[in-house]
């Protein structure tokens, strides 16, 4: 894993080191505690920047036939769940996980070995001694290392912003935390929890809601005040799309029926979904943000385990959705009434890679570049193969060119290497494409090459946002 | 983009310049507007044979931002929309387009040069003064230059075929033109021109049309007379295969709804698409033809451009159906009663490849080498990707000695070269294969991988469709 | 086709023959006829242990165009099939079935010529010549021949296993031959046959059946029997899963009907199946087995030829199932209920490759290493492409190095070279990534990764299966 790790021709080298390696980030969409980062605290142990809430690292060793105490148990010590992890670590060859974790381990540590059981002792003793003396291992120690400029969290319309604020009145803040509306808990009216958080609105917002009306007027109030904290984009986690037809009574009915809490039909709650997001693309238009969508995981498939710990805890999976038509509907809705705002879609399942990349197609209207965008390879696309597709989709489908590139869409301090993955990934995909023939280098071609890494590197996700 | 582009092994640049370069084009499917082919007119400008109508451009200007003026306004001149092609033209590196449009200039204009702003004025002068000046720019013309030997058009049920028959007529023309039967107006019973079109189609046939067995009595007339005429090829463009049970009598009250301007149940809409599909399988067969199947694209996404601009302007996409169970029961319907004809399956989401390609399989019945068929790569697939992911599936899956190989699809008189391309593309993967070691290519097995080349270039279709 | 073949890279090359091609045998799952086993009979000729029954070789003769007399006729002699067959191969470039034919060819008569018309006579005899003079030609002699240690054969709950009792009682026998559990005709209650199969149960299991309960009854009974001959598999072939909530009384009404021959809904049809399944997962699971579904193909596309041949005669093809939720359902309930035992999924469409490589995810619990497995590539995806997409999902989305690697699930005792087929591409795979730097090579790695090597090629299943 040296400088040219991934980078297998020289030209992909130059792309690298010349027009990628330099970027600052701005990692458009991530799921940071932005307490953490206002209040700076220092870490206790690797294990706690490491392998505390990190999902990924547990499915691999339940996979390896690890016991859940060593994953999430209480019972178990740092040292015993990171002896675990490096026990894991040799069985993952192959698996993203073996690549994310020496790149962390390098990038933050300096450590350039490969963990495994018989220097685990000897790693987890040295950073821990680091993470105890050097103020690089703090959040925002960590931030700066890896010269992140903006961070976009993902928060709930509820959400006071008290620690976005506070950083933001800090002078002393090398890197700019932005929130980001992320407004599922108000959509999942099926949801048990569904009822308290509308009280919870209704206080916040300080708004009676009895219809749909009242509902979008307080959720205004709050977008409104996102946007003064800097907001500039929203984003929605959906099993896939909504168009089922609905009249505005009709809604007022099922908001009624849902705060008296009565069951629903499948059937309205997919037309109340489809209002909700409509409404929502029409709040984020009128504002100038940019919408997200992320389709396509089916959650918290293992019963058991959700009731032992919650969600987000390993247990989700790729879907199977046949939602083109309802992706292009709703879209087409939005546009048919002027309201359709700069827009993400991420996929799931990388079958679908061919049709969001052609979707996107459907609604540039040629007033901002690249629009429509194809989101980078999400959760477990967030590997090189899964980003190679997703690229291989836009360029053939779409302008590559135009791309807003990389996120991290991590819980981790530790996951900005990522961001250096997907760079390496792009730079060896076009300087193949070079070395092949199939891209001219000199000349006006070689400076639009070079533009085009710098673009999708860091250009292009600044101009698109307006940060 | 020198004379081994796309060619990356030894082998692979032998098998192409000793065994397809050469051979003449048969186009058995294409969009040609006839009229421009019998008239053969002078263009006016490189804008009018190379922008005006095609929409894989349109959007690539879309997404880069350009207003829609310069794509199909009518106040903007030739120039200024060529500009703002070339303009876009260096953001679609990775695209098809990059390598189409490069293709293009070289092999019609002899323009060696990358299209770029700064050379765009002189490329549009140089262009425009061949146009104006060489009888090679005609339609006609270019079609000798490619040595196209034959072209099928597509073309609607109550067609007159003047155009063919003029071509036909005249001993001058150097390139067959030949009518496909595209009978999609007849069967899209819920379209709102469907009534008008069996008004139509009444007067052209001769033939009163008030129940199904009419409507088939009114078309097999239309189809005798486009055998007459040379036609060996129908067409279907479909959503999906359908496989609704019905009764004659259920098809006939559909139809009498139907000519009534009574709205039609889903059910009913697909039963009579059931019903007509096989009825035109029978004629098909009865005629010795082929038959093809160009199915799942979602069209007309964008409802405020499709009443600004009409269909076919760039804003259809790849749908996702599952289908395959209606497929194999369609199909086996005809099969059962014997007539099933010679067949070809184009599909458009890749993740069907699968599908069809083991489909064909079930239907092969050893009377035609290669009777159903797996459609090459079909319009956003129509790329090197594309062609590999299809060549690939039909290798594995079937036999890809037996494929009939490319068609353009294409309204525009440039698109030759697409059958270069696709050449290169056969030929650099099975050139890599034999470097490989996975094919030999010796004695025996090295003529038939000549032949191979030779007959998936050429002599297969001219076999198989017996033209 | 030499030592080296598929193997790209000398790593891969390294890989390979020290640390694979040594491994003997486990074909955890096959078709095999268990009386021929046990009978031992010598071969008449290399058309009968090699094209009768091989439906793989029908399908593409029958693509080649030639006539079914020649692959399924009785009026045709050995050697007029085996002269069609010679006529296919070469036409068969770039399918499977060309490396696994010369791979037959090679590696139980030592031919290393290609077949093809000019020495398809001399190949027939000379292989005629071995099989009628040299006892390595029959059943066991092939086991032994290709080291098989174990098979797994494929059997109905109401087989008496007099077979493999001859063989388990035979010292002489140098491969082990289990049975599988197979319970699939007793949840085919759509099925004409079914009706007379429960009665055969009765008898069988000398349980008198009227309910759902007794019905489960009579098939424990057999599953002990079962486990009592070895068996250590269970093996279900599906459509989709099924998730359809039912009562008891639900089922045993189901069941009634049924019983007396009243048709039943689909709804029924699907409750009674997700019932059956789910008992069946209960009963492996208290036996400590592995239970295996092969689920996603559409068989019986043909009528034509289903009516003349019957089943399994090369025309069924591959489904397009969203089968996710039903899938995380099923698996799911048995898990809650603490009745999960290890699995093994294997899917058809290569589409569905995401979903299932992440479904294993949500149900590892830490037990057994690798407890729920992603099947190697099936029936049409038993090969090249097949296998490294199966192994790259497995890869990215879970731990390859738990893998228990591949089966044969063939009819024909030829069939052994695909093992080696196998290894060879996973060497070249891995290989590939240590040449590519994304594997490091050196020290504690090195040895991970031989041992990675050795364990999916023999290890993990002998481990997994306890055999």
């Amino acid at each position: 894993m040296d400088e040219n790790f991934l980078l297998k021709t020289p030209t992909a080298q130059k792309l690298y080191h010349e027009h990628a390696e330099g970027r600052p980030i701005i990692d458009y969409h991530c799921h940071l505690i932005p307490r953490m980062v206002a209040e700076n605290k220092r870490f206790e142990s690797i294990a706690q920047i490491w392998l505390m809430g990190d999902h990924y690292k547990w499915r691999a060793m339940r996979s390896n036939g690890i016991d859940e105490r060593f994953c999430t148990g209480s019972d178990t010590s740092d040292w015993e769940k990171f002896e675990k992890w490096a026990e894991t670590v040799p069985y993952t060859l192959r698996n993203p996980l073996y690549h994310w974790t020496h790149l962390e381990l390098k990038t933050a540590f300096g450590i350039n070995e490969t963990l495994n059981p018989t220097n685990a002792r000897a790693i987890f003793d040295k950073c821990n001694d680091m993470i105890a003396n050097d103020p690089k291992f703090t959040p925002r120690g960590l931030m700066k290392h890896y010269r992140v400029e903006v961070v976009c969290t993902t928060d709930d319309p509820v959400d006071t912003l008290e620690w976005h604020r506070m950083v933001a009145d800090d002078p002393t803040a090398t890197t700019r935390m932005l929130p980001t509306w992320r407004p599922d808990a108000g959509m999942n009216i099926e949801a048990t929890a569904w009822r308290a958080y509308i009280k919870k609105l209704e206080e916040v917002s300080d708004t009676a809601i009895t219809t749909f009306a009242d509902l979008t007027a307080a959720l205004q109030k709050r977008h409104d005040f996102f946007a003064q904290m800097g907001c500039r984009l929203s984003d929605h986690g959906i099993e896939e799309f909504y168009d089922e037809p609905y009249t505005e009574s009709a809604i007022d009915a099922i908001v009624a029926k849902a705060l008296c809490g009565q069951e629903l039909t499948t059937e309205e709650i997919r037309q109340y979904k489809h209002a909700y997001l409509k409404a929502q693309g029409e709040m984020d238009c009128r504002a100038g943000w940019t919408q997200q969508y992320h389709y396509g995981a089916i959650r918290n498939n293992n019963s058991r385990m959700m009731a032992q710990l919650g969600a987000d805890t390993g247990f989700d999976s790729i879907g199977e959705f046949a939602t083109a038509k309802a992706m292009s509907h709703f879209l087409d809705e939005l546009n048919t009434e002027g309201m359709l705002t700069k827009t993400i879609i991420y996929n799931l399942n990388p079958c679908a890679n061919e049709v969001v990349a052609t979707m996107l197609g459907n609604f540039q209207d040629g007033s901002v570049a690249g629009k429509i965008q194809f989101g980078s390879g999400w959760w477990f696309l967030d590997q090189k193969d899964g980003m190679e597709r997703q690229m291989n989709a836009l360029s053939l489908l779409g302008l590559l060119s135009r791309f807003v590139g990389m996120l991290t869409d991590s819980r981790s301090f530790l996951s900005y290497p990522r961001h250096e993955y997907f760079r390496r990934t792009l730079c060896n995909l076009v300087g193949q494409d070079i070395e092949d023939g199939l891209i001219p280098y000199t000349g006006y071609e070689e400076q639009r090459v070079n533009e085009m890494i710098e673009d999708i590197s860091y250009n292009n996700a600044k101009r698109f946002f307006q940060f």
